[in-house]
């Protein structure tokens, strides 16, 4: 790869994520389904949580955890700092901070979660476009009231 | 448009945007100015808001109206995850996830506000600069005490 | 410097404060120490600290301060909006947005520390690798409990 081509795969890298972020916090399921490679893996256990529950595989699964857990919620997700690594012409990897404000509807478990962590996740170029292949979230801090 | 020309473009739209923010946070006016194109337009009109008090047309009127708004409290504003298309060599669109958090002084009417949102935004190249000639804040979330 | 060197200098200088900031969170002070030039300069003093506490000269001296200060913490540190400007193919200046969480262990002086500034640096590339020179906290808000 030259060096532009790098540059311009790190650019799509983030706006990649940048539509992760944003359909999920409004609710755009279709263009959050196309985020990821068909068969991508997503890992978000929380500490202490059952791996079985926060996890997924095949686009498909993924959007279907995510939608049940947060659809019903106002939720802001951010991630900062990123640091993307393009290994070849059709891989990458990459490791974001991110930050997300969850406010529950009346009447669920929680009112509130505020969540701190990284981001550990790889890449895959399909059809010219750049996909989430594989997921994992790790968490410095979770509040809920 | 080269890749390597969308590509400074696209940087030089990131530190406009952060000029935006450190300039109205430090209360530098005329930095915050010197962003705008002279006939642009910035709707801030949050939700049940009237939108003749939170939209401005005009760089000067622009700055009068944010001026007014926060010129007298502490403010954090925070752009995060942009999504910039840059459509010609004079054109680009951008959209920018965002949170503030403003503590107004005594005996204002509110105490603080937690905004989070999106910036919807287009940009135009006047005389070699890069500058926001249209902007429209979404929100997902606000809070006031 | 031809554009393509310079963008690749701001990309690598982004990364290099992404693992300032993670490797200051997740306690990796070897990473850390490697972020800093040899004879780096950093000033992290709040507003009405003591300058001499809070300040160090040469990395190992920054990275003991920073480690004596949040070792025993969860901190959560992040770093928006960089205003990167390179002035030569081994110099560089920045601003950075910049927010931090700490919660501090049972039994400290404080629980928690919610600060907002900005980080002015200088950056220098050593052996083809870009370093932190120097470097200025500024706060905006600093909240404690």
């Amino acid at each position: 790869m030259t060096d532009i081509e790098r540059l311009i795969a790190i650019e799509e890298l983030r706006q990649l994520k940048a539509r992760y972020f944003r359909c999920m916090d409004t609710k755009d399921w279709d263009g959050f389904a196309a985020v990821f490679a068909p068969d991508a893996t997503a890992d978000y256990t929380p500490p202490g949580g059952d791996k079985k529950v926060w996890s997924a595989a095949g686009a498909g699964n993924i959007v279907a955890l995510v939608k049940q857990a947060v659809a019903p919620a106002i939720t802001v997700h951010h991630g900062h700092m990123p640091e993307i690594e393009v290994t070849s012409t059709t891989q990458a990897k990459g490791i974001w901070s991110m930050e997300d404000l969850i406010w529950w509807p009346e009447g669920a478990r929680h009112k509130t979660m505020h969540g701190m962590g990284h981001y550990h996740e790889t890449y895959e170029k399909l059809a010219g476009r750049w996909l989430i292949k594989s997921l994992l979230l790790t968490r410095l801090r979770v509040e809920q009231e």
